[in-house]
Order: structure tokens, then sequence, then C-alpha cells
């Protein structure tokens, strides 16, 4: 039986040491995060995730969703007192505003509570993820009357949120989407078409369910510029707040996945049902996008969160299955074989998950950090750069992160051997969860492509250059420093191969955007790798200076699994500079026919 | 519903003008295999694969295998006609000698077809594929009786054949295996044990199972030194060859798996079972070695195939699927958007499997061909090079074919975006299929260590050294030609690579194992990158030959296909040195209890 155990101690050392979240008390909600606030929040929900979400995971993949003949859906058993148990916690509303029913904490622990209970039931925390999605583009683009009317029943668990975009023929390319909305006269819509993959788009833990529909207004211009953003409840909700009657919007089928068996994935028909429109007609994708990019975020989040899971659990195998002897002779000579763990390979393995992993969560902790700050800092020079560092990163957060992620639960199952290819172990799932991430809120190519084609070129490649200027100034600070050597001149190293991929694309895409396409996710994963590298040089720092209190073998430790990822993995961006620089030419040669 | 169509024509070309069969015909057999018999070899073959083999993998998938109550198991609806068909094709015994009922055909002719049943129905094709290897160690090492009283039937079909290594407590140390055998005074020995993971172990096939068992006679030496090799029939076979009585043993359950769910993987349960030793007592693993050299390039060959079909359905739905614009305008403008093939980082995937897969095609059946050298020379100095190239090369090809063929259907996958997730496509099969052939046979890192610490140092190196030799040879030989520059350039600067990555172990890991541990992976790909770009440049050589005879589209197509893998794929050799040299001491540092 697979286990989990959140990393709560790591957490805190990065909000802590890191990044320094005591210096934030500026932003508002940030005086309530006392140390002790932070600590106990972040113990409380490692406990839920440990030992309330994480026991029933296996189950629910084996159990999956039923859907019933008149469309109801079961989910899997626990889920429902799971779920209680989070809502109940207060959990989905910890970084939402007071007034609405929440605790007004800073993001940065929402995200960390996120990757805990992705990596101890991903299924499950979709439901509460989905919902807090929705909450953040009700309180960004809703109507006064919407927020009081929906967002703190969703905020104590009462209703539940989904995002409806993909139709059969469309998912990337929402300017083909036809699902319609025909005015009724009194302010609301009738919605009617089908949305697929709609992700707890229907299920038994919650009274009601607050859909974001995208559809088109009858008559608005084609395209993505004719697109609205409707609220259409599962069952319509009085002026009082009471519930009403069942609105005209159903589950067709749900999904038979490769995993995430725990949530439903329903195909969503809407048939004349009443909605509300969010934000400004044909200005739907952008309410959309608040909600997407917190999804991003998150999903980016679910992918390191089921590293951390694989890991965990590969650790455990090899310290227990007794298979050979070291190399450098019997470890354990008094038993039948030495623990696995002895042997190099593994330990290659176990080291190259660890490595990424903390260096991972600390660039999710800095980005969500950032999130604060474009949210609750005064301060509009602060806020622009916060801007800037989320629009650039959480694409890498979301490829990244759910690209290796997924990598790294199938490295984790291979410990296994033949165990890990049978499911009453477990890994199995985590490789089959992990998998989604690197599809549904964007396919990590669309990520890749937002990046570079977008996020890059935006005013003047100034979110960039703050990137690089940032890094550059910590460098210049670590100076000749001995001890931070290790770390900084592989990523001086790698920071050049950034530079020169910036540098050649500036070059050789304006006049031949295939250059640009065929290097997106080469490009994608170089920055990304120069994040994690940075990420792992203010680790450093902040490890040898814990290292001068005492409890030198942790902090050795840490930067053992450091100097690990700048010796091996970090050198990955001379590849990707090399792939980025050969062009398009050979990617783009062929006629579509040859294939 | 996912398709496949047999790469008859890619193997065809391989086979007569990239590695020049028709020039073998000193080797025995190969007189008949001429140009049209080889032919009409595969295209019938590729016929089996694609309308018999391929239709009811997907439905093999979904119903599994089941084991009943009274032990016995049924395999999927359709695998008996379809095994049928297989078996009564002659197909089994394409290259076993003629005296035992084959066909004595080339062995690479056989490994061609295996990549076509491997494509079609993984599942499928492990229960004949498990009954060559048992035929391969029969042959081998079987008594004249035992050849003559099992072989044929095998041939023909009527029985299939396992292998028995695994026990719950022991896979990869052998060493540890409790099985015991005790003579029974007649010369047979009465076997007890419980053997897990075996594959075809029980099923409604055929009328009798031979299963070829690892055990221990009763007052062996301990370890891998008292070993013996075992025939346990299902049912016991009288001296006129037909069938006795039910054996003592049988199925005690199957597992639930990732995948292959169409193959039956069993627990099996020896209970005093009447066996026949085969080769000498203590022995087994020697005997079994060939067995397993056997089963691990067929396993390789699985990686290649799972590879390749998931490449196949990618290019169908990229060529179908329509969403956005080509970056460089409309390609289709009179439909709502273009398919997504026009799109660089589709292309990049598609490319990128395709590069693969044709040079690994290659790099299968040359280290097919030297089996047939090994086995029908006359030449004892040609049979050694083939020796040692078969030596060197079955774990590169079993560890890297299958680790990114398994990578290959993963972004295979990501092309169809979240409809890759959905069973009903067939993607998500093909991943989980293609995920056991990392595992079985060896796990990678087996593979990578038995490379690093056996075949690369045996003999003094000649193996390496041969194939360096060659590599260079054939390089000398393209000297400065300018048409070949494009491939052989990149080769130059990748043999340079793996040669450093060679000095570097003969230097730095006598003194210190781990060194070579930690950098076994690493090698093991750089290996395979270099004999990928190796096979690229014969590949080039003979379409260059080829186009200036005509149909310059298809030649044309297969060398910028060659060429996007020397300037993308094989590139990674640089970053597989950085790490074999950055050595073994962060990968150890680290106390197991620290983890």
């Amino acid at each position: 039986m697979p286990h989990y155990r959140a990393p709560v101690d790591d957490t805190l050392f990065l909000l802590n040491n890191v990044l320094g979240l005591q210096s934030r008390s500026n932003l508002s909600g940030f005086s309530d995060a006392t140390p002790d606030v932070v600590e106990a929040v972040l113990r409380e929900g490692g406990k839920l995730a440990d030992e309330i979400l994480a026991p029933i995971n296996l189950a629910g993949d084996r159990e999956g969703c039923v859907r019933h003949p008149d469309g109801t859906v079961t989910t899997p058993p626990g889920f429902k007192a799971a779920y209680d148990a989070y809502a109940g916690g207060g959990w989905m509303g910890l970084s939402v505003p007071e007034e609405y029913g929440g605790q007004g904490l800073p993001q940065v622990l929402n995200t960390a509570i996120q990757e805990f209970a992705s990596g101890a039931n991903l299924a499950l925390g979709m439901y509460p993820g989905l919902t807090q999605g929705a909450i953040a583009a009700l309180l960004v683009h809703g109507t006064a009357e919407q927020k009081t009317r929906y967002v703190p029943k969703m905020v104590d668990g009462t209703w539940t949120g989904t995002m409806n975009l993909t139709e059969p023929h469309c998912g990337t390319d929402l300017g083909l989407l036809r699902t319609k909305a025909v005015p009724n006269g009194d302010g609301s819509y009738a919605i009617s078409g089908t949305k697929i993959f709609i992700s707890a788009g229907e299920h038994d833990l919650a009274e009601n369910i607050i859909h974001l529909v995208l559809a088109r207004i009858e008559g608005a211009p084609a395209g993505t510029k004719g697109i609205s953003l409707f609220l259409v409840p599962k069952v319509t909700v009085n002026e009082d707040g009471s519930l009403g009657g069942r609105n005209g919007v159903s589950c067709g089928s749900i999904e038979h996945k490769m995993g995430i068996h725990g949530n439903a994935t329903c195909v969503m028909n809407y048939d004349g049902a009443t909605g509300w429109l969010v934000g400004e007609a044909n200005r739907g994708l952008n309410a959309m996008f608040v909600m997407m990019n917190e999804a991003r975020l998150a999903v980016g989040v679910q992918g390191l969160g089921q590293s951390e899971v694989a890991y965990q659990n590969a650790v455990a195998y090899a310290k227990d299955r007794l298979q050979g002897r070291a190399l450098t002779g019997a470890k354990a000579p008094e038993r039948p074989a030495d623990p696995i763990i002895v042997h190099p390979d593994i330990r290659r393995t176990l080291m190259q998950i660890r490595a990424f992993n903390e260096g991972a969560r600390a660039l999710v902790l800095w980005t969500a950090l950032q999130a604060d700050i474009l949210h609750r800092s005064e301060d509009p020079k602060e806020r622009q750069a916060a801007d800037d560092h989320m629009g650039l990163m959480t694409p890498v957060v979301k490829g990244v992160l759910t690209d290796r992620g997924f990598a790294n639960a199938v490295e984790a199952q291979q410990v296994f051997g033949g165990h890990g290819y049978v499911e009453e172990w477990g890994m199995s799932q985590f490789v089959r969860d992990a998998r989604i991430a690197m599809i549904y809120e964007g396919a990590n190519g669309i990520q890749a492509m937002d990046l570079i084609g977008r996020k890059l070129p935006k005013d003047g490649g100034r979110a960039m250059m703050g990137f690089l200027g940032e890094v550059q100034a910590f460098l210049k600070e670590a100076g000749e420093d001995e001890a931070m050597a290790p770390f900084t001149k592989p990523l001086q190293a790698s920071i050049g191969d950034l530079q020169q991929a910036t540098m050649w694309l500036m070059q050789n895409a304006m006049g031949n955007p295939d250059n640009a396409g065929a290097a997106a996710t080469d490009y994608m994963h170089l920055l990304g790798l120069v994040a994690l590298g940075y990420m792992w040089c203010r680790i450093a720092k902040a490890a040898l200076a814990k290292k001068a209190e005492g409890d030198a073998a942790r902090w050795d430790a840490k930067l053992v699994t450091g100097r690990f990822f700048m010796e091996r993995s970090l050198p990955e961006t001379a590849l990707r500079l090399t792939r980025i620089k050969a062009g398009g030419q050979t990617t783009m040669a062929l006629e579509a026919e040859v294939f």
C-alpha cells in the first residue's frame, strides 16, 4: 500500500529561509501569516493530506466514478467524507478574502497545500482545485451580486466549480467553439451545446455545481472575439441564496481514462440551460484566462505532487527490497542481500527525482509568492515585476513540472521492477495520474508556444530581462564565494545557454516563425532548467547559512542534493540550445502527405 | 479505432540495400532467402499483423485475461483464432531448423516479423515470442530426446513455452531463489515452489504449456552456482508424444497490471511437479541465458513496435484534427482550421519518433543478422565478431529501444491532447503496454550494468574496439563526400564522446566501481545513440544510391529524416558524457537513512 507524507519541513525552510516570507509583511494578509501560523497551517494541511486524502487514493483509482442511468455520478468510496474534511477545514478559502468567508492568508500557503493534496490524492484534490479556480474568476470578473451569491458557498464547499471550454471539435483552438447563448430578455441567457472533458462536471460531493461556461452569444463575431463566459449553476439559486430548480445541464457520459479515475470527466450537455454573463460580452476568453492561469500553476504543482509521492514510495521500496550486493562490498552482510538503495543506478534515479522535487518546490512557491505580490502589493513597480514573472513562469511551471513530474513517476516506478507494473503497489497509478497534467489546461506544446510567442516578446522582452537581471545580480553578489562555486559556476554556464538561445530566436524567428515553433518546447525546458538552477543557488545559500547554526547532517544532505542537480540535470541546457539552434528546417521540410 | 500497418517497405530497404542480405548466401539457410522469398515472407507477415493481430488489440486490453476458480485462464475474445492463424501460418518456426518442423530461414526475418507482431498486438505476440525463446533454449541445451519430443509441437503451435525465473523475493538476484528440485530416482525431478510474473503461464490458446523453470536441486550450492534448469510440462507427454496426465503445476492467480492485459501474467505454483533437467545440473543460469538473450533482443523489438504503432496513429490524427492555423499562414484556408500537422511542435514530435524508429529498425535488423552469422557462419573469425557484437548490442537494443519506445509512445499520445488520455483512442494502451518492456527480461538498469560491468570489459574490450573500428572505417571511407557530410560530421563528434566516456571509465571505474554504476545508464544511452547515428549513416549512403536510380521524393524524405536525427537527437551524446564524467560522488554521498 503506497503512502504519502507531506513535505512540511522542506516547505517551511523554503518559505522562511529561501523566500523570506516574513519580510513581506507589507502585503495585505501577510501580517497574519506569522511563523507560528504558517507552521500550524502547513502541519495541519499535511495531516489532512497524509491521513485523510492519501489512504483512499488507491481505492479511488480502482473503483473510479460511476455514472448512473439518471445522469447522477457517484464518486469512489470515502471521497465524500474526505471532501467534507477538506471543505470543513476551511482549506478551500485559505487565501480567499475574509469578506467572502475565506481566511485571507497568502496564496503561497494555498499553493503549498495544493502540492500536499495533489501528492496525496490527485483525483480528489481536483474537486476543490477547480472550485478555487472558479472562485478566482468570479472574484475578478463577477458582479458584486454574483460574488455574494455564489462565492461564499463555494468557499465553504457547499458548492463546487468547474470550467467548461472544450467541445468535441475544439480544445486548443477555442475560436471554433459552437456552444451558443441566447438572451432570455431578463438578463439571463439560454445556453445550448456540448462540452467534453469537463473535470468534476457531475458528482455527489456537493449540493450544487457552478459551471463556468464559454459560449457564443447569438450574432457575436466569429473566432475568439465572439466568446463570452457564463455562470451556469447545476441547480438554480434563488435571490435569497436558497436552491431553486434543476437547470438544463446534465452529464451525458463519463470518459474511460488512463488515470484520475476518482475524478469524473464528463460530457456535459447544455440544453437551454439558464446562465448569467460573467464579465463583458465577447470578452470571455479574457475572463477565463484568470481561471486558466491559476489552474496552470496548480497543474504544475500537480506534476510536482506526483513526482514527490512517487519518489517517497520508491525510497521506501529501495530501502526494503533485498537484491544483490553493493559494488563496493556487502552493506548488510547479515542479510541474504543488500537493500537495493546501495546500487548506484537506483541512487541515481532517486537523487535525480529528489533534486528535481526540491528545486521545483522552490520554483512553485517563488511563483505563487509573485501572485501574492501582484494582487496585494501597493507598489506598482513591484506589481509589474510580479506580473512579468507570472507571465513568464506560468507556462514553465505548467510545462516543465508536469513533463518532468511524469517522467519522474516513471523512473520511480522503475525502481520497483515488475512490482511497479502491478496495480496493487500503486506506482502505476502515479504514472497514469501524472500523465494528465501534461495535457489539460493547455497541452505542454501550447505552454511552450505561449511562452515563446506571447510571453517572451511581450513589452519588448521585459520579463525575460527582469529574470536574467535578477539571476545575474545574484551571481554577482555570490562572486567568488568558494562554498557557492559548485552552484554558481554551472548556473553561469547555463544562463549563457539561455542568453544564446534567446538571442538566436531574436535573430532567426522573426523572418521564419517555424524556427520559433520548432524551438518552443526546447526553449521552455531550457528556461525551466535555468530557473531550477537559480532556485538551487538560493537554496544552497540558505542551507549554508543554516548549516552554520547547526544540524549539519540535514544541510549537508541539502547541499549534496543541489550539487547533484547542478552536475547532472542542469547541463541539459546545452543540449536544448543545440536543438534550438538547429532551426526548423528538417522539422518542417517534409510535405504532410509524406508522413 | 487505432490502426497498424507493418513497415514492410522500410524493412525490405534495410535488408536489401543497407544490410546486404543477399551478399550473405554463404550462411546456411540464406540461399533460400532469395529477394522474392524475403519479400513474400514480409508481405505475408505484414498482412497477418495488420489484418489479424491489430484489429483485436484494443478489445484485448479492455477485456483482459480471466482466471477461473478451477485455475484455467481465458484469453480475450479473438485471441485464440488469431493465435491459430499465427501458428498455422508457420510463423513460430520461421527460422527454426527444418528437422524440427521449421523453415530454416534467417533469424533476421523472424526478427522483422516480431516487430510487426509487437506493433500490432504486443500482448498476443508474447505467446509465440516466449515459445520461440523456449525453443531456442531447448535447441541449444536440450537432449536429443527433449528436442524431438517437445520442439516440433512448439514449432507448430500445438504447445507454447514459458520461462520461470522470478520468485516473490527475487527477480534480478536469482542467487536467492528457493524453488527446489528433488530427484525422483527415474531421471526426473519433483519441482516445488512459487514463481511470479510468469507471462503466458496459463491460457486457452494451446493444448499444452512447456514451462522452463529455474530451481535448486536438493543439496546444490547456495547462490547462482546451484541453479538448474528444468522442463516442466503442464500436461506430461508420453514417450510416443501423446499427452499424459496433468502435472503438479497450476496458476494460482493472475496479476492486475498497468498494461498487456491480453497476456496472462501468472503466479505459478509448483507442487511436486515432474520436471526434467535441461543442460547440466547447476548450470541452469547458463542455459537460461540463451533464452534470455533471445528474449532481450525481442523485447527491444517490442519497444520499437510500440513506438511505430503509436507514431502511425499520431500521424493519422495530426492529419485529421483541425485546430489553429499554420504560423506561416493558413494551409487549408477552405476549412475552419488547419490540420495540426502544420504546427512545428507537432512536427517536431512526429519527426523525432520517425527518425528514431527508422534508425532503430536498422539497429535491430543489423543485430539479428549478427545472430545469424554467429549461429550459421563457418568462419570462426566472423563468428567471434558477431558474438562480440551481440554481447555489446543486446543490452543496448533492450535498454535503449524500450526506454525510447516508451517515451515515444508518450509523445505520440500527447499529439492527441485530451483524446490521448481517453482509452477508446488506443494511445493510452500503447503507453501502458510499452511500459513493461523497460522492466521485464532484466530491468533497463540491469541492462546498463550488464553492458558496463560485463560486456564492455570482456576480452580486454574487444567488442567495443570492434565496433569503434567498424564505425571509423565507415567514416574514413566516406571521407569528404559532401552529400554524406550532414551525417558523418555529427557522428564523428558523437563517437568522440563515446571514446572519451569509455576512456573515463577505464581511468575512473577500476578504483571506484560506484563511478561505473553511476555512469551505467548514461553510457548505455550514449552507445545506443552512436549506434543509431551509425545506422543513419549507412541508411543515408544507401538512400543516396537509391535516389540516383529514381523515386527522389521517397529518398529525400529518408535523408531529411536522417538529418533530423543527426541534428537534434544525436547531440544528446554530449550530455550523456557530461553526466558520466560527473562521477558517482554526489550520487552516492548520502547515507541511506537520509532518504
